[in-house]
């Protein structure tokens, strides 16, 4: 019955009729000639309702925004200096023959095309939220990115296979969403955190090519880039090494930026070690846009008289490095006092800098209320170790590396962003090398940097007992400006190691058993080398479209409450189902032992 | 590093060096000589190892079934006498020159080419038992099917969109899995029994058309052919009749068996009103296969001297009715009566019947132990309208309509696929004009036939309130060889045949807007007219696989106990999990207050 979408027609229809559906995103009266903007998914379309054709006429005084129509009429040109070039029908107007009002709409709570709408608002509405042409084009732009990869990976001989929903818990350190059964009374399933060990056990399977763009599920405290369910490209592989996956991997990603945004990505990506990227950059996932790079300076800080470099430099875990910044001198004292707050939130106790106004001038030339502590030839090595010009600013960071990196690292982008130290467009890159353990602090032990299943790096084997922190793994990560928008590694798929590996992670045999003893058995019969990558679907869609939130690109998200305003969920259910699944509320408890 | 898959090597590659990875599938030792069927997903290989390649043939002794290798070798035609026509490689062998063990394997619990092997030891070991060649082939064609499915509908404009599985109850019917929320203590998200409310609200968002193939959940006690999670190809459009629904899905389904599998599907299908397909063959997806067909026979026997006859037709809702068994005077008294207990499966009390040996001899030809109750008029009516032959059997139904139509038809399947009334082969239809509501005798009350969102058929709104068994709607099921494939309808776009539409179900006006108020609320905001169906991939493919349990169609499946036998899933979860999500366990409770 439609003949054309409403946004896709243009002059190549013109004295053609044509049937269209869609909503009165507009109506104008104008000089007795009434005016409706249809729209529907591929755009808008001018109609113009003549007073001669009564019926229509009549029907178009009635109609208000968000109506939904059927109109049936000729395409022909719009009247010179009334073509709008910024729509693809713009250049034509349909004369309507036939109007029919398919529903009608109460007046909706916002304008489909204001941007300046409260989340709340939107989410409540979503119906509505998406019906705005950022949304649709979100959500399509989805559409599109899903089927690149699928088309990619099918063609590279990748079986799409689901993995169950209803499992056991995953041990990546998240909490689980349980489910309760009712047929198996006081046992619950897990919803899957990833399906990393069904990808596995599919590879032990002999599939040798698994993918899936499967959702996942984290009861995480939720952050603003977090959702408590999430889709993640999953993928796995067997006899294929790290580079090949990885070459592999950015061979997909670069096709997909090709395909949906036309965009040119690096070939090959460049590859940075974990060291070198904390070294440089103080993050293991740099936003190479941004020019700027640490300078290290713990040797040379040992002796000095200025405290707070020595004592960072001298401690077994410290670190003093600098970040130059070009053309920093221009920086206020306003501007540098809010640098020292911001670095504060990443722990650093103070901001110390140095501006290089003439380097001709010697110490002379400098300005810092850190000079006097220390001594000229450490001033001439700092000078030459940043490669400072004239006009520069000096920031340091000394503390433990941890903080420096992560305040310095947080600095860099910042400054890096605000003053002209970044190139636009995409920086991929892949990260490697990574440790196989990191330590937990708080609770005096290892945990794994990735996941228990990551190969430990070849000759590596005999650290996970006599040196674990130095032992490094087949892990790599997809970075791209400043987000990991993938991460992977080549697995255990011997049952020795992976029983070394639990027992460095402080897993007892009985806890390894319970909890992946499928796993461990399935690691005797014949396990095949295997290695694969999860990508964040909702991450990589946030930063193509250059969405604010996750949220923009989630056709129904929920908020940092983990609610859906729309359905309210999650809601309060009958005590009867609740019995069902023998299971009852603590505060219903509490209040019946107290009444 | 690979060059070839084990099972692709052909006579093309003669010659040729070629490197391959697989699992050894058999080993033999014949003069001297080891062989190796090399096994990987795309099928064997046969690999020689001559002793005189001293490394590679120690290595090969040690060799056992299900050891990971990898080997480099020489592409040479077997010897006259020995090439084996079954395989693609069984043209060639590979000598080899170069092995290596990537992995050693325990004495699997089973041989991979035995196929009799219990489903419980199978499910066990899912990982190896997914080796076989009978799994591989049934999960790859899972992956042709649905990527078939994705590459028709992205063509078609259809959107792929993500909707939540933390989402809110829905009404149909089944139970609903729980997932307590944590955040919101006291609450509980549902998994999605469908997308139904999501796919509609994305339509009253404009995009027009949708599709997902997507996991659905229902906690029902579990039959042969349900899991407790289980996949959907679900699809929505806009501004599109039943027709044109129809068509587009019928052409997915053709170009679907026509790609994967090369099967050629009518074009149109055949539709059938559910009046007539209840009429013909007693139930709602008949098996066309099957060329027997009911007569009816309800307005003959009001008046006849058998009671069991007249009083059947005598009911308001009785039934009588026959089925005509060309050549069936073969069958055998311990056959008749083997069927009238299997009618008895269905309620029917007895399965009366008429052999006709000679038509020519008038009632003298007849054979039935009823004959002396039925008037001759009655018996030649019945021989006329059945189009009797010599030789044949005519069965009876008679009882309340549903007990006729569910005990004759399954006798219609039975019969016809035992005795040769059935063809081989594909034969799918249609089935609409499905009533509304159908009742629930133990309730007392009307509930919806498919959901209560399906629309009335055009012009029976009215039936709605004066006479809901009246009303029909506008659902169509699509039917494969007597299984239900694929059902949906165009729904209710407007509020007010919604609200009708709940009063008829006797949905209070405040139930329904607790339970569904979103989607009243969206209806009054230009919802457009839309409609849609959803299929069961999973039943799909044990169709397509000839598979004898949907099981064997899913990689990871649950028993009939909603068990994964595999991770023990369901399993007990940490009493500090329980906490944290505000609940717990009643078993415990009891046993703690008792203690």
């Amino acid at each position: 019955m439609r003949t054309n979408y409403c946004g896709a027609i243009n002059t190549e229809y013109l004295d053609k009729t044509v049937t269209i559906f869609g909503w009165v995103h507009r109506r104008r009266d104008h000089g007795g000639v009434i005016f409706i903007d249809l729209r529907d998914r591929e755009g808008l379309v001018q109609v113009v309702c003549d007073p001669d054709n009564v019926d229509t006429f009549q029907t178009a005084e009635k109609i208000r925004n968000e109506y939904v129509l059927k109109i049936t009429g000729r395409v022909r040109k719009r009247p010179e200096g009334t073509i709008n070039t910024s729509l693809v029908s713009g250049e034509i107007e349909i004369l309507v023959a036939a109007i029919e009002v398919l529903n009608s709409s109460l007046t909706p709570p916002f304008l489909m095309d204001d941007d300046n709408i409260s989340e709340v608002v939107r989410l409540e509405h979503r119906y509505l939220d998406l019906r705005r042409p950022a949304m649709q084009s979100n959500l399509r732009l989805r559409h599109k990115v899903a089927m690149a990869v699928r088309v990619f990976l099918d063609r590279q001989g990748f079986l799409d296979i689901e993995t169950p929903m209803l499992t056991k818990s995953t041990p990546e350190g998240a909490r689980d969403y349980l489910v309760p059964s009712r047929v198996n009374a006081g046992h619950f399933f897990a919803l899957p955190q990833s399906p990393q060990l069904f990808k596995q056990l599919l590879m032990v399977s002999g599939f040798d090519r698994y993918y899936q763009i499967t959702r996942c599920f984290r009861d995480e405290d939720l952050r603003a880039d977090r959702q408590p369910e999430f889709t993640q490209i999953d993928i796995e592989t067997s006899f294929l090494s790290e580079n090949e996956i990885m070459s592999l991997m950015e061979e997909m990603m670069r096709g997909l930026f090709k395909d949906v945004s036309n965009v040119d990505l690096p070939n090959p990506f460049p590859r940075l070690t974990y060291a070198d990227a904390m070294f440089k950059y103080g993050s293991d996932k740099p936003d190479l846009r941004v020019a700027l790079e640490f300078t290290e300076l713990t040797d040379a800080m040992k002796e000095v008289p200025f405290k707070v470099f020595r004592e960072a430099a001298e401690k077994p875990d410290g670190r003093v490095a600098a970040l130059r910044i070009p053309r920093g001198g221009e920086l206020s004292r306003k501007e540098i006092d809010d640098y020292t707050a911001f670095v504060g939130i990443y722990g650093a106790k103070g901001l110390a800098y140095i501006k290089v106004n003439r380097l001709s001038e010697g110490v002379e030339g400098l300005q810092s209320p850190i000079l006097k502590f220390l001594p000229e030839d450490i001033i001439r090595t700092i000078l030459v170790r940043t490669r400072a010009q004239d006009g520069d600013l000096i920031f340091f960071g000394a503390d433990r590396t941890k903080i420096v990196n992560e305040s310095l690292g947080a600095l860099r982008i910042k400054i890096g962003h605000q003053h002209g130290h970044a190139e636009s467009g995409w920086k991929p890159l892949w990260v490697v090398d990574f440790p196989m353990f990191e330590r937990n602090e708080e609770e005096n032990r290892w945990q794994a940097l990735h996941h228990p299943f990551t190969s430990p790096a070849d000759g590596h084997e005999d650290f996970l007992q006599t040196d674990p922190g130095k032992a490094l793994s087949k892990a790599y990560d997809m970075v791209l400006n400043g987000s990991e928008i993938g991460g992977g590694s080549v697995r255990i798929h011997r049952q020795d190691i992976q029983s070394k590996v639990f027992r460095a992670l402080n897993i007892s045999e009985q806890e390894a058993q319970e909890k992946f003893g499928f796993l461990l058995e399935a690691l005797q019969y014949g396990a095949p080398p295997h290695g694969g990558i999860a990508f964040g679907l909702d991450r990589i869609l946030t930063m193509m479209t250059g969405s604010e939130s996750i949220r923009d690109v989630i056709a129904f998200p929920k908020t940092q409450r983990a609610q859906c305003l729309l359905t309210h969920a999650p809601s309060t259910v009958d005590e009867k189902q609740l019995r069902e699944l023998n299971i009852r509320l603590r505060q219903i408890e509490t209040k019946s032992s107290s009444g």
